[in-house]
């Protein structure tokens, strides 16, 4: 046999066992608050025409796409983000609409990354997007839905981080700087990296206050309060605005009583480009990289023919997992399966145990022993497979139970009801 | 805009709004029962290495995958069939494993299919292996659990159809027939093609009973009954022992008390070549398609290292949403939603109401009316999407009750607890 038949491609994996049972789990109980919040499921194809993530949309990097052919000779692209193909739908089958839709999503993303050695290139995704509103309840709404998803999972620390692309486009307008030196200083802005921006911009002509503005960036980030000494260094309306507006947000969060999760960064620049005000990334020990990342995106609809404000937001469920994992934080999952064994001669009556116990919606296994084989021999088995006891059924269609707990003790019950066939 | 940056490529389609919920639903419904039978959740990689998946393998046709390649060069694949991913991940995963292993799986499957105009290329499946486990009692726990499958998805009327490919080997092996030839038989029983199966018998030389019962197979369909005609058919010993497999499956779906849902097809020869025992097919009215296809694959697990029995199979979901959807059978999904309206002044108290109800598992929908607006604007949204009731929120925290019932009343309600900021 080759043995590379055995591995899977770089950057994707198998999830089996015990994390995929739990994993499933905290799916549901992510989607189930996503329908408190009254979202709609919406699945989109798990590929696209490569127009709807091209550059102009502004998602990933063209070269970090999977790409490949349909039979016209069409690119076709695996889906790397959902808010683009569910921007995509919102245009297509609600067209008319003019009130605001809510729709959530989960499903798998594939970035063909570049650079980052052991990064997953396939990871689910579970999200929310909320459309054709473009209140700062709406950027609140996500903000406080974040939160909520997050202790849901069972979190108790972890930030959501809260910027406003505004506040740097403002600044950028002021400045008068050209794209290709805007994209140099987005990445040292992100990079918090002080030296290099100093660096920069002495060689670009600016005011000095707009210089030293760009320098602050990386600094602006922490409490509400951080937001007085950010006002401080702006005089443009649209950084101020952006300003303002996170001001506003925070108001509302404050009512949902959940302000407590929330801090400020105006140094946020995100790499997805059809952000357009409120964007936000939660954060929170063991893990490097957000495990929720979100923000608004006024125009991406447009791109589609609708003119439709939009906000939203999605969970990394695996970095998420990763988090809960690393902070010993358990997932709970059943445990009170049934292994039922059998021989020949007890077939019938373990096959209508099983047939009873299910009804009553028990996990039931059903194994016929080989011969020589005992209930003993199955211990260990059932106990990986989240069994609480095996019921050994006798020729007669009686059985032995015995419970799987910390002293394993066989206990001899008859049942005639059940037992027999 | 681009007209087609709104179309999604041929063969793949968006699933949102009722249509998408129910889908859930059934989907949750469905998993529930593997659970009861024991079954573990396992999510392999969206795309694998193409060996996995290669001729000797013997899935979906090469011509028929959606194929790529890494930043080495290496040919990737989409997933067609979640088999063979799943014989690979137990080689790795369980590969001292003697004891049976049951794992199950939901997700999507990609065919770049040739022919069929219209036929979907991506479609969800959610399926089931039972590996390590040669008995009879394995291939009738298969359907069994297909059985309780569709019944919980609330068919009423459907047939599992079971055929034994060794049937159709045993008479190969005495034809001496070649691999060419035996393909285009296959094709045509397939087909029942009666009049294709004579020709080319003709021009090839065996003896005349193997040819007539070659001729008869695609007529051995029917009731248990019918496997007693087959035994007369065939002499060699492959054959006769794949007809007494059947019986032996039979008997144990009686212990089920399922066997009523059971029919016989000896002349149901899969273009998966990698089955090897018995085989089943699930169909109803209202679609032409299988909602279900599994069998024995014993051989599949050897090429990744294995020496280990196995069987399963997949429900697509997509066509068994069709056929309950032709067939007039309501999946149903909550309508019992809220939607709470308000303007500024009581925005405090409107949050905090949904708040309350989110507390007890209520979906609550929480829009900011437009200036000039009233609730009564709002009945068809709200209906749409899937509200039970409408409550507006007054200035003084205080709200009106819309039922939206069939006919909506207007009654006014204070609830100084809830309603109160």
């Amino acid at each position: 046999m080759n043995k590379r038949l055995l591995h899977t491609p770089e950057g994707v994996r198998d999830i089996y066992s015990l994390e995929c049972e739990k994993k499933l789990v905290l799916q549901n109980r992510l989607h189930h608050r996503l329908k408190t919040y009254g979202y709609h499921d919406i699945q989109t194809p798990g590929f696209e025409y490569f127009d709807v993530f091209s550059r102009e949309v502004g998602t990933i990097a063209s070269r970090e796409l999977f790409k490949f052919f349909d039979r016209d000779g069409n690119t076709l692209v695996l889906r790397p983000d959902f808010t683009p193909s569910i921007a995509r739908s919102a245009a297509k089958y609600y067209m008319e609409e003019t009130k605001p839709i809510r729709m959530c999503y989960m499903g798998n993303t594939f970035i063909n990354s570049l650079n980052y050695q052991g990064r997953l290139k396939e990871t689910t995704q579970l999200g929310a997007e909320l459309l054709g509103d473009p209140s700062v309840e709406a950027d609140a709404e996500m903000i406080a839905l974040i939160i909520e998803l997050l202790l849901d999972a069972g979190l108790k620390e972890f930030q959501v981080s809260v910027g406003q692309i505004d506040f740097f486009k403002g600044l950028l307008e002021e400045s008068g700087m050209d794209e290709e030196h805007e994209l140099t200083l987005r990445e040292l802005i992100s990079n918090k990296n002080h030296f290099g921006i100093e660096e920069l911009l002495l060689t670009l002509p600016m005011e000095e206050d707009v210089r030293q503005a760009f320098i602050r960036m990386p600094e602006l980030f922490g409490s509400v309060s951080m937001l007085e000494e950010a006002e401080k260094l702006v005089k443009n309306e649209r950084s101020a605005n952006a300003i303002l507006r996170l001001r506003k947000v925070y108001e509302v969060l404050c009512i949902y009583g959940l302000s407590d999760y929330v801090s400020f960064d105006l140094g946020m620049v995100s790499k997805y480009n059809y952000y357009t005000g409120v964007i936000f990334q939660a954060y929170t020990y063991g893990t490097g990289e957000a495990i929720v990342k979100g923000g608004r995106y006024d125009s991406l609809l447009s791109r589609f023919g609708k003119d439709f404000a939009a906000t939203g937001f999605a969970v990394v469920v695996d970095q998420l997992m990763n988090a809960l994992s690393r902070q010993k934080i358990d997932i709970p999952v059943a445990a009170d399966g049934i292994l039922i064994l059998y021989e020949d001669p007890g077939r019938a009556a373990a096959i209508r145990l099983a047939g009873q116990l299910r009804k009553d919606g028990r996990s039931v296994e059903l194994v016929k022993k080989l011969s020589g084989e005992h209930s003993a021999d199955y211990e260990a088995f059932a106990k990986e497979n989240g069994h609480g006891e095996i019921l050994d059924v006798m020729p007669d269609g009686t059985y032995l139970c015995r419970k799987l707990s910390s002293e394993a003790q066989a206990e001899n019950r008859t049942d005639a009801e059940e037992g027999q066939a």
